[in-house]
């Protein structure tokens, strides 16, 4: 996985988090907050889409060339199971 | 693709859209449109996930386990689209 | 409401839904698939929003500046609902 | 808004995300982040729908029971956007 592209993302994500919190805490604006909340969501979904892209081109390739059945057929079942939840997040 | 299964789920889907315009015709209760409407997309993110689920055991294994790397590439590719877009709507 | 910009782009989506029908029965490609069900749903999303936008322009201003206090957290907690389910779908 | 309730839910979130961080830099297994991920998003949805239901009952009954009809235009409008944006995110 491209590990430091990943990491700058979230760590951006954490201070834009951070900054959630203060506006909370300072009692600022609902709708505000919320919008910042959305804006945090989209960024993760960048994240996963990005970690999804690595791990194709990394172990699904691996394990699809690979002899192990099982394995390929784990793999292939997991990606249909992070595209599901994408959907109800 | 199980195109049957996929078949049979897409025109449920239709019947339940009919459903909702016959509502709207007939100036139901918002609420319980928008409800239906809900109901319908989650419908339809079980069909896109069992779609994606078929491709991944056929197109996408083939194209992995052949020869051609633009082929291979275009393929995950796809999938990472797909996924991004699956975060968005 | 605004019944019928609403009916109109339900039938819309009618149409676009019977040509994924039609996708699936000619067999076309799984992901041209998938897409064209995002789409779909991304134009629900949009009716739903503008079903919602009508929404609070009539029934929840009436229940605000009713008098009946029950009625008036019925309708409020019906958007929390919404608003909840919208995030899942 | 009830800040103690949301402050406690975000604060929840930022451990969950700072777990992630730390998951990437010990090079865990890619779909296992993505799941992580998708778990914060589930709580920050939940987080936001908390502040909307807060909103509704204090700020947009001020609001629509008041006598500014720009103002009254203004919270509606701004429910209509940050459901029509949870569709997105």
């Amino acid at each position: 996985m491209n590990s430091e592209d990943t990491l700058k993302r979230l760590k951006t994500v954490e201070g834009h988090l951070r900054g959630v919190i203060r506006m909370v805490e300072e009692n600022e604006y609902c709708i505000d907050i919320i919008r910042q909340i959305q804006a945090i969501e989209a960024a993760l979904n960048k994240v996963s889409s990005r970690i999804l892209e690595d791990h194709l081109n990394s172990c699904v390739i691996t394990a699809i060339q690979g002899n192990d059945k099982k394995e390929r057929e784990r793999v292939l079942k997991e990606i249909t199971e992070v595209f599901e939840m994408s959907t109800k997040v």
